[in-house]
């Protein structure tokens, strides 16, 4: 089987691409960012998240009793640049979540390079996170967190 | 790009092999069996949905304010059994739906040669339909069903 192209339509529905954000005051710019790559099965399909976990070949995978699925998640940036933004650049998304995909690797790429510790790199991460589709509630809106900024002073 | 592959990975999350029944005085045995294979996709993926009709050949789009998705539908058993069955035998499911597609298969093969006209037919489609993954609530159970069935002379 052609698993790449496989893996792309499965994440075409299934995956999520997500930016979140929390208030850290030890952080100088008080805002810590946090991109992260995920999907989410019934715990019926435990082997098929399985199977995307050792494509990939980072990240982890636990279970959600309150959902009852077993969740695929990548946080490290670094991992995120290795495996994750490289797939999905050689075998894109077709539907709209391309657009969120490359809003996404560029938040990635920015926090890899270390600009989220400036505030003009900070406000690029904010503004591309906020033309994501949000999967659920945002806990911060782009208002608020540019607002916080705002008040630190570098 | 490996579109077969991508469309059985997309059709991993978002398909759903479905076999309903209706009853109808008008029919023999009382009972009509109807296979449908169908993808939804929010409004905004609608490009995508017309993908996965292009690639089929067969079926239809139409949109459901209800949603606001677009929903793709192939319910002709001919065209079930000339695109759709096919794809799947040739690139197939990895996760727990391949067992649902397995059972629809047979359930199109057996309407497509005829046999839900006999009882025997019928009981098989009904069986096979109760083992399947039930897409939201179920209209008629197989006791309800057999026993209907049941009632009907021959």
């Amino acid at each position: 089987m052609d698993l790449p192209w496989y893996i792309t339509g499965l994440c075409e529905g299934e995956a999520c691409f997500m930016v979140s954000f929390s208030l850290r005051k030890k952080l100088k710019l008080g805002i810590e960012v946090r991109p992260s790559f995920s999907l989410s099965q019934h715990k019926r399909n435990l082997e098929l998240v399985k199977l995307v976990r050792s494509y990939f070949g980072v990240g982890a995978i636990r279970f959600s009793r309150r959902d009852r699925n077993y969740k695929y998640e990548v946080r490290s940036v670094s991992d995120l640049m290795a495996a994750v933004v490289p797939h999905f650049l050689k075998y894109p998304l077709i539907s709209h979540k391309h657009e969120d995909f490359e809003r996404f690797a560029e938040v990635s790429r920015l926090v890899y390079e270390n600009k989220h510790r400036s505030r003009a790199g900070l406000e690029r991460i904010i503004e591309l996170a906020s033309q994501m589709n949000p999967a659920g509630k945002r806990k911060y809106h782009k208002g608020e967190l540019l607002r916080l900024l705002g008040k630190v002073k570098e």
